[in-house]
């Protein structure tokens, strides 16, 4: 199983009146969470978007636990429960120092930006992420 | 069942670089449909925190059927399932004309600003809404 | 000159913690503002695009006279001070029932989507707002 | 003079349909900015809105030189250029290595929380700063 880490600041602009981060921005936190941990594990979102790859959320859920607040320093573990195929799922957690504040997942596809069409995860990714699956 | 409808036009700000609504930003129409959902049933989510009840969500879910692009004009549908209790459900569906492009559900709390503590639906919002679930 | 009116609705998600709209949001309010002003003029942004024209924003400028709140009406007056050349000026006025709460200007190039150049403003606005500016 | 550096990296959900960064965006990269800067002063916003004085935004602009696209790393430039009185001013440039690609300022207000009235730069500000404004 793939698992790593980032941190987010929470911005001023991500709160709302209540003082917390507005429930809508932890999207956005998925998203630098996946991003992340694509650029960790040796690969480039951004390339693969220009290698003519793009990957659409088709499904999201997202469980508040606790408020987060501006200026809050936020763990973000963000976790790859199974090996792609023409889907891939991003768990997330959210912690402030040790307290679990929140947690997502988010499932995506891989979908060829030329024809439209859904397509299976790219094999350099596959090859990057087949040693954390393999039975020991 | 109380069922209303509202509609939203995609800003350019809501889309991202796929040409799409970002998919965080379904959570802000969803948040647009409750408080209008409210609204057509006479009561103001603004006076319910002026009057110290506030309503974070503990959880949603979101299904992206198709994607939504900018100046689409979505219809959205707003849905309470069943009478609130210390919860409230909100399940939200997207129509671009006939076709359902997008489906969500939101949990929400009843909290009392002052203690910061849970409480049950204020009976104002429970006598509104009673006359829907009644067995006929 | 022209000049016409929309309304925007402030939402929950462009709260800030003060309690205020997040000074950052109202650049979307502008965006919304020009392409209803655009609209009421028989012009759709979203065709401009199509045909293979976009708007970039070269500058703007804001000025945060009262805070806008959650929930709040605003009525948001567009106004287009000259004809357009190779740029496009568009003034906001922000409204709380009779009170300017804001006051913004933003300066937009026309660009050529394939070629990434400068061009100057279609003939197709020219023709529709020539009259407006018209000496009588 | 006080100036600064901090870094921002481009979230997908901060472009446009355009690939670029969204206009309105800017002004959260300047609030990291100013938070950034106060916070390598040895100032934290946060400590200073929970000791009871907030800092409104009441003039903003910004000139958009050349665009930033997704997962660019922009190297953010802060200056204070001038000791703050009752009102304090930021001025950013934004670098794509070496490029200048945006430039922006914001003028903003010291607000006493309770009384809701503008007060002067607090004490321990106008002390931490006045050493690079000094004559030599």
């Amino acid at each position: 199983m793939y698992s790593t880490e980032t941190e987010v600041r929470v911005r001023y602009s991500e709160t709302d009146q209540m003082g917390y981060v507005y429930y809508g921005n932890y999207a956005a936190y998925y998203e630098v969470g996946r991003v992340e941990a694509l650029r960790s594990l040796g690969m480039s979102y951004r390339s693969l978007e220009e290698s003519g790859i793009m990957m659409p959320v088709l499904e999201s859920h997202s469980k508040y636990i606790k408020p987060a607040r501006y200026d809050d320093l936020i763990r973000l573990q963000i976790i790859i429960p199974t090996l792609p195929t023409s889907r891939i799922t991003f768990e997330y957690k959210l912690f402030l120092e040790e307290t679990l504040v929140h947690e997502g997942s988010t499932t995506l596809a891989f979908v060829n930006m030329e024809t439209g069409r859904p397509m299976r995860a790219p094999e350099a990714m596959i090859h990057l992420l087949k040693p954390f699956y393999e039975v020991k």
